[in-house]
């Protein structure tokens, strides 16, 4: 029998602002078991999608994204926030509350017709997933998916991501 | 025979400032062989040291962490910059170039005795390292060992590890 993965989530109300109850992962990461059970499931899910790559955001994505893709057998690409990555790259904009921020993943990451899993933790409102499907269509890569830990439902983040095979592990 | 993990790490000469040469590790984590064979053989340094529990810090300490984590049937524990994690935390601070920055963890992230191997891409100046050390003991769990993918050895990291178990890679 598996695991309930939510017995490892917690609540955490009012962060990181008044009125929002944060869905805290750490303590399902911190126990090795229920942390195995995750990377296993999402590879059950996303090895007959067959990738070649996982590419996950930082900081959280790189968490499952990289024991993902040494599950899979796949490589690892990051999206990281602008700056922070050595190389020539390119780049994609998410609407914030209030603001924008950016993604950005190195121009040669990808070779055209590269199979990517894109991992996150939680799918929330869907922006930032939306601008790494952008970034792997934008070199030429094919996602073969999203696989997320966590889905909000009621963000409706789905919308965003029509006609991409997209996945969640625990709805809420 | 095993792969010769430097025909992945890439030289990007001024970044992130004029002068620095930078280790970039992206094309060893996007080769599939490459990063699997740095998970192999960063666990089969941390095995006999027996770790609960591996710890990275955000965010390229979290891709290695994460899949040795899974590798060895660990938990991970995330040490983040401040304001990231949600509940109580410790903190720790070390020295940059100019100015200081901090690593948190959760209070609650380890219990007395819990052992631990420390994570990171590269050892430099050995300030982070020390910083984790630090939180690791701070909350009585103790250090089993601190490993890292590349050391650059003329920045003397390791004599602010002094007395603890260190392994690297790769040295340059």
């Amino acid at each position: 029998m598996s695991l309930d993965l939510r017995d490892r989530v917690r609540d955490v109300p009012d962060f990181p602002s008044p009125g929002i109850v944060f869905k805290d992962l750490m303590p399902l990461i911190a126990d090795a078991e229920y942390f195995a059970e995750t990377i296993r499931q999402l590879a059950a899910w996303a090895r007959p999608r067959d990738p070649g790559f996982v590419l996950g955001a930082e900081a959280r994505g790189f968490i499952f994204g990289g024991a993902l893709a040494y599950e899979l057998g796949a490589g690892f690409i990051p999206a990281r926030k602008p700056g922070k990555l050595p190389r020539e790259t390119i780049e994609a904009t998410y609407e914030l509350e209030y603001g924008t921020d950016s993604l950005q993943v190195h121009s040669d990451a990808l070779s055209a017709g590269a199979r990517v899993v894109i991992i996150d933790d939680v799918l929330a409102t869907g922006g930032t997933a939306r601008a790494k499907v952008e970034l792997v269509e934008s070199l030429g890569g094919v996602v073969a998916g999203l696989g997320f830990v966590i889905e909000l439902t009621f963000l409706n983040g789905r919308e965003r991501l029509e006609g991409y095979d997209t996945h969640a592990l625990i709805s809420y």
